[in-house]
């Protein structure tokens, strides 16, 4: 049987056909078109399926376009995050109370993680950089790894929206949890409508009468709209909520504990509910308000966001707002892939939905257990 | 004041000195020789004054040769490791079971976490890739990773030992928790030490009679290491340990759920202590016993290995053994990149200590609260 493309369907191929076509008609990227036009094993018997059956039913004769296109590739997505301000402990021996959640950026190594196995389907690698929060002029690092990478996806707020602009001339920019521009595209969870349910939900049906929003960092667009939400919903039940210099974490139970002693050193009196900006505050503060012999919920309720996996694990256990934490990274290295191989995002800004998860550090009664003892350990 | 090299310190510069004997003479790589050589800003002034230090004391003319390898480096470190076999999660609103932990690695992401921030030092960055636990044959995709990077460092058992002396001859290879051969340097905890310790405190201090070890997977080193040692410090207790088929795990908590399930459905009894080969294995354990009426550590003791931060916030907290996690990748970068400068390692393997973590899991008695109750919280 002739592999001849003229003879394919006995339709005279387009002259004007690219992979571009091909990719289109598919529904696959352009690098996928590519990749399976050079014979490139790929990790989805469908995607070469769809590929080649594209390139059937357009009678597309490829010319070398797709290898040129292939080689110029470097199949690298470069990711870059944001990390407190500490240097790596090299200490060993000693118990560190909270130096080391401030490494743990958990919900960061998920979306990460989601990001790292989406691009394994389509042949990428991950090429990962943190800068520091406090560093002033990221812009020299981010524009260096553009050098080495096809696409890049920035994390919470690594550059200024103007500075994001600038760089997506240059090269696709995916931004997570930031804010859209005109060049770029911002993959982001519903924080205003998880917050609000989560407030309704403290101030409505448990009926507290006073609550703190402990914040994440000041500039982080996340944690300006969880705030905003906290602070309108409360105003609805006519209630002032606690916020401010005095409730400001960064994102890590470090800044909680902070933030705990530091209102109960001054003498103030810790509000029936604290919501706080992540999960990983909510450790830290319901660690610190039981130092101090308080219980929670109890005496204090604390909420968290996010929903990693450790919110199942906290005594009490935490009620959050859970995020597709993976589903984030996922979506965010799909739509960065498809803008390297040309095509034009639909959306400047995609949200996902969210949903509060309701355990018992809010006062709500944990469930019961699921099955009796069977008395089966030995002793 | 000139700045001739053959006038400082009035000595004649020798003509075979190179830039190896610079980076010798600073005791730093040949990198950041080239760097400070070539102007770049480098994060560590005292790296660049021990450059030129060693300039001025030796005599050294550079002649390009440092630019060169320079502009060769691609600045770029390669990190390997194995994940379970589990595609994305793309569901929303179900609350997950254990699924979550899977893809919750945190002990390697704190290792990469140590590898990261210690290559930002030298202006590196990180090139992440993932196998599939499962996969036959990845040293295809890690040899494409090569031409990607200066050097690689591989995680557990990406590669068989034959796979990584291959690999070295192409470029500078570390292994972590890995075996050493010829060609690579490992990085490995006291997996024989701490295993010992921990089980000489469960059957020597607390005198339980039985004990199984809950394994991670088969053919990790460092599963293989921690096994073994528990074997040999039960035998001196004339205890026979429950170990094999059954009590394998995979280092996820979905594993140990599933292990616990499985000897409980058959009818066996548990035994008075187990330990798991880490510690999100043990999150599983406590909680599926927790979840059969049974008490940790009342009915079973339950021990980890790795000490991750979540150790600290289990009920009951988990005794486990401590590694300096970070640090590992830390040293891990580090003893690469002064490969990846054209240094002869001084060791085939580096050992680095660890110690037990006496938390509540074991038996032991928790801490008291630090401090009473103040009564500060708000109705």
């Amino acid at each position: 049987m002739s592999e001849d493309a003229s003879s394919l369907n006995g339709r005279k191929p387009a002259p004007s056909l690219t992979i571009y076509d091909v990719a289109r008609a598919a529904g696959v990227s352009i690098a996928s078109v590519s990749r399976v036009l050079n014979g490139h094993t790929t990790p989805r018997p469908e995607t070469r399926e769809r590929v080649l059956r594209a390139v059937r039913e357009l009678g597309f004769v490829p010319d070398g376009a797709a290898r040129a296109l292939s080689s110029r590739l470097k199949e690298v997505v470069a990711v870059v995050f944001r990390r407190p301000a500490v240097e790596p402990s090299t200490e060993i021996g000693a118990e560190p109370e909270f130096q080391d959640e401030a490494d743990g950026l958990v919900f960061i190594d998920v979306v990460n993680r989601g990001i790292e196995i989406s691009a394994q389907l389509e042949n990428f690698d991950l090429l990962l950089s943190s800068v520091r929060v406090d560093e002033p002029t990221p812009h020299g690092k981010v524009a260096k790894l553009a050098g080495k990478s096809d696409g890049i996806i920035l994390h919470d707020r690594v550059l200024t929206p103007a500075g994001v602009v600038r760089l997506s001339e240059k090269i696709p920019v995916v931004t997570l949890a930031g804010t859209p521009t005109r060049a770029s595209v911002n993959i982001v969870a519903d924080n205003d409508g998880g917050m609000r349910e989560l407030t309704h939900h403290l101030l409505g049906t448990h009926g507290y009468r006073s609550i703190a929003y402990l914040s994440g960092r000041a500039d982080s667009p996340d944690n300006q709209a969880r705030g905003a939400a906290l602070r309108e919903v409360a105003k609805e039940y006519g209630i002032e909520p606690a916020v401010g210099p005095v409730w400001t974490g960064e994102y890590s139970a470090a800044g909680g504990v902070r933030v705990i002693r530091q209102v109960l050193a001054e003498g103030g009196a810790l509000p029936r509910a604290i919501c706080c900006a992540n999960d990983q505050t909510a450790l830290g503060v319901i660690n610190e308000i039981q130092r101090h012999g308080l219980r929670v919920p109890e005496d204090v309720a604390v909420t968290g966001f996010d929903d990693v996996y450790i919110a199942r694990h906290t005594n009490p256990p935490l009620t959050t707002v859970r995020q597709p934490i993976e589903r984030l990274g996922a979506l965010a290295f799909q739509t960065l892939h498809s803008m390297i191989g040309g095509e034009r995002p639909a959306e400047r800004q995609i949200v996902l939905p969210v949903h509060v998860v309701l355990r018992s550090s809010c006062g709500c009664r944990p469930d019961p257990a699921p099955s009796s003892g069977h008395g089966l350990a030995q002793r």
